[in-house]
């Protein structure tokens, strides 16, 4: 009845999947610190694309590492992000995730000020210092308000998570972080998403130690 | 400082986001119940390969539409989709959803039995006569089990969302459901995910009515 399925034990199938893909990946070569990123996210979403579309700053990933062991917390403006995101790795550290949007504050102003909940979100994590790292999967609007407030001064992340994916203003969003001298990870073009946020997050948590 | 943005108001962004993909898709034809799920899904993801990987089967749609209408459940193997699915919309007419996988007994037995969590919490559903839509995002194990349930006469549901991602019996699984009689919407091969499971469950909510 179960014929062409393989058995493998449950704790080894991640460890076969990363195989797999690496196979099809072949002679492909990536740095050691992107790598293991490229591949999570290629695991995830089994969209070998993001071979060419994830990029990666110089200083990004130990940037990341810094804040993380010195117990930065991260923001996200995705529930899903936020869902995915391994928050038991990230407390080993003492850091947690946050995510503003479905606070009622939130709601109110961004209504009263006609602007999406998810810029408002930017600027409501702006005002905690301990949020180090900013991870956007979903609106443009807040990457595109979080680049306001990097220009402006008023926040200097350790890194920015760049992945907003769709059709309006999605590029452009990313193409103006890549301009800023802040350490990014974005996905080139229109792909992304909280699958994609979380899965970065999550590879730079492992790259650290895994439980 | 923001040239090249366009300007658009927050509840004007959808609607010009599925306008645009709308133009990228040209001339494509999709049936009427089919559209609202597969645009959904490319939305979501803005990987236009979804046009060609999404499978749902005649009667499946209606059959969701029968089975929410009577207050039925859902049951999904991955927080995240729990997180993307729009329980307010679902709430309205009486079902929730459900996901086991934090669960302690889950993990406990799981352990025991050296089968993976996923598989376990559609045991767990399949004890729910309430629970009348799987949704597996994530794990190929869940949709195995589920097909075993199926087969045994244990479990009728009115709709197999079987979108489960990556590279150890991911197609092999997809290929089961499709050989049952039970309404499905799957995705060929290898993609899928929480994203794509939670889209295509709002997608349905929202064919049946707004908020």
């Amino acid at each position: 009845m179960l014929e062409g399925i393989e058995i493998i034990k449950p704790g080894d199938i991640e460890e076969k999947s990363f195989e797999i893909l690496a196979g099809i990946l072949g002679d492909r070569e990536f740095s050691k610190e992107h790598e293991p990123i490229i591949k999570r996210v290629i695991h995830t979403t089994a969209d070998f694309e993001y071979a060419d579309l994830i990029n990666i700053s110089d200083d990004a990933v130990e940037s990341a590492f810094n804040a993380i062991r010195g117990g930065g917390s991260l923001v996200t403006d995705t529930k899903m992000a936020l869902a995915g995101i391994n928050k038991k790795n990230l407390a080993k550290y003492g850091g947690q995730v946050y995510c503003f949007m479905d606070d009622e504050d939130v709601a109110a102003e961004a209504k009263a000020r006609n602007i999406t909940r998810a810029s408002l979100c930017m600027e409501k994590a702006s005002k905690n210092s301990n949020i180090r790292i900013y991870v956007i999967g979903n609106a443009p609007t807040a990457l595109i308000r979080l680049y306001e407030l990097i220009s402006e001064g008023v926040v200097d992340p350790a890194l920015v998570i760049g992945v907003p994916v769709g059709f309006v203003n999605v590029i452009e969003s990313k193409e103006m972080i890549k301009k800023l001298k802040v350490p990014y990870i974005i996905t080139e073009g229109r792909k992304g998403g909280s699958n994609v946020a979380a899965a970065i997050v999550n590879a730079i948590l492992y790259m650290m130690g895994r439980d």
